[in-house]
């Protein structure tokens, strides 16, 4: 199966168009189920979809080809130990058919350390990326979502490294939410460019003077729902946290509200006319229907969709791998980088 | 009007319960006004409070006692210079006051960071205290808070200072709501002890090591509203942020829900009878009914309240500074406290 793919320094023009979308069937809380329902759907939409994993444990597949990985790397299992060890894994494989042209893009709802993994190791990084990140959508009503860059990938970080997360979010941020000349902010603790870590303020200087991006100065946590800045730049534990936080505190709200809702008759009466408002609301700041995070900084296109990813959640991933394939979305990430 | 205190050394019993609460009347986006309407709502439930400031600023005082002090350290205005520069400052004559055994405890609605800096200059640290940190309430519906620290005390931490937190966060914790043995949590990218950075790494081994406090683990972001320890450790930049975000998602979904109860008619009535069943959900959440935020590890209590702070959460702030005082706070986190 695999065709091969040039080396990305002599730069070929990609075949992606022709290539389908490897999808981890044997990752995140509902698989296989919802990920092979969610390849169908995808398949009935005509994205191509390759599913990669054990071929008996798939049930009904239709149209869609499998592509055999006899292991899977649990979701709570050692990332690196896990990639090392289990090479005919699900999501290693599904690496390989990325690197091997034999794919335009990897999805998995699986171990994101994993995920991140093997995506690394087996597509490598692009050239002059110090540390690929992870880029997530952060719901703005009614508009593009902002992105977040690094949303976990690194738990430390240096200056350079988050220099080049805004390089890469701002490629990412027109690829993918087509924002024209995305401003890019700094999350601090303040405004001011003296506040914050060393890091922070060392990352403030690079972007100030001048690194390739439109840079609006820092932004605190405050100014993140909604975005006030197209790309939010930070290190990836403060990323992780915060979005962590954020999500949690939604989940919070609606089931608060919910259980308002249900007091007595009146209030459920009440509830009946709202909740036709409400729900568009919702649906816009559930990741369910964002398509995922994406790695940012590999040679190959990876989605990285919510652990607990029903079919809808993997229909709206592979539809984003595949776009952002065919878009050109690495040759774009190549270029925004400057070696740091 | 000093009337002197012996030194932390000597340990004698304070005569906290015959003096009054310092307020800077001059700090706060509605400072003087509904400072001072919030000191005299005080004065009438039996809460004795000392107002500092331009004693012609303040208009209608009442009984209250004024303390001049002829200067105001800004909102914008750089902390460290704000202090050293201006001696005769609300918030520095505020702090002399706790110093100088003439007030209980002081309150600031105005810059946090000139306010920690008076706080920790005039009135010192607690022996073996490395870093004051601030301990901010995270609300849980029908329960006590939570308690984070740091809030925003410390962009930079070594673990000794984090695990420094936990136990002043424990005695705060329990002296201000009551809570027995509260759990203590870091907050993380995992639960993993291997999870985080290597401040996180080295903090958690700390206190799995045993610490004087009842260490939990880690915690995630999703873990903070509503949190599931009683005291949630983290360093001042990411708390800052993540505290930062959680009230901002807060305030987004409030504004949010205003709309879409505004639609039309029918959402409208709808909203009528919903709104008295989340006024008491909202007013749980809302910053105002909190009491402030509280530096800990300075000799002294230290409430700062909300820069937005209106008569009703200056008179929750001043009460809370009074009861803290009384209960004999300041003892108890500096017996807490291991010199790290």
């Amino acid at each position: 199966m695999p065709r091969g793919r040039p080396p990305r320094g002599a730069r070929a023009p990609r075949l992606s168009g022709s290539l389908p979308v490897a999808l981890d069937a044997m990752g995140g809380d509902k698989a296989p189920g919802e990920i092979v329902a969610g390849a169908r759907r995808a398949g009935e939409e005509g994205i191509d979809v390759v599913l990669v994993g054990r071929p008996t444990a798939l049930g009904e597949t239709g149209d869609l080809e499998v592509v055999a990985a006899s292991e899977v790397i649990e979701m709570g299992e050692d990332a690196a130990q896990g990639v090392r060890r289990k090479k005919d894994s699900s999501l290693v494989r599904a690496a390989e058919l990325v690197r091997d042209g034999a794919a335009s893009a990897m999805v998995s709802a699986g171990n994101t350390g994993a995920t991140m993994a093997s995506a690394l190791l087996r597509m490598g990084r692009l050239p002059g990326v110090a540390r690929p990140c992870i880029a997530t959508p952060l719901p703005r009503l009614g508009r593009a979502p902002a992105v977040l860059v690094d949303a976990g990938a690194n738990a430390e970080c240096t200056s350079a490294m988050l220099v080049q997360f805004a390089q890469m979010g701002v490629a990412y941020a027109s690829s993918r939410y087509g924002v024209r000349d995305p401003s890019v902010a700094l999350l601090s603790i303040g405004e001011e460019p003296t506040k914050g870590t060393p890091l922070v303020k060392e990352a403030h200087a690079i972007l100030a003077a001048g690194a390739g991006v439109r840079f609006v100065g820092n932004v605190e946590g405050r100014d993140l729902m909604p975005a006030t800045a197209d790309v939010v730049v930070t290190d990836g534990f403060t990323g992780n946290v915060t979005l962590k936080a954020l999500e949690g505190s939604l989940r919070f709200i609606v089931d608060t509200l919910f259980s308002v809702f249900s007091t007595d008759d009146a209030t459920k009466a009440a509830a009946e006319v709202l909740v036709p408002h409400l729900l568009p609301v919702a649906a816009e700041l559930d990741p369910e229907n964002t398509g995922g995070a994406m790695l940012l900084g590999v040679d190959g296109v990876c989605v990285i969709s919510h652990g607990s990813s029903s079919a809808t959640a993997i229909l709206n991933a592979v539809r984003v791998a595949h776009e952002l394939a065919e878009g050109g979305l690495v040759d774009r990430l190549a270029e925004a980088v400057k070696p740091g």
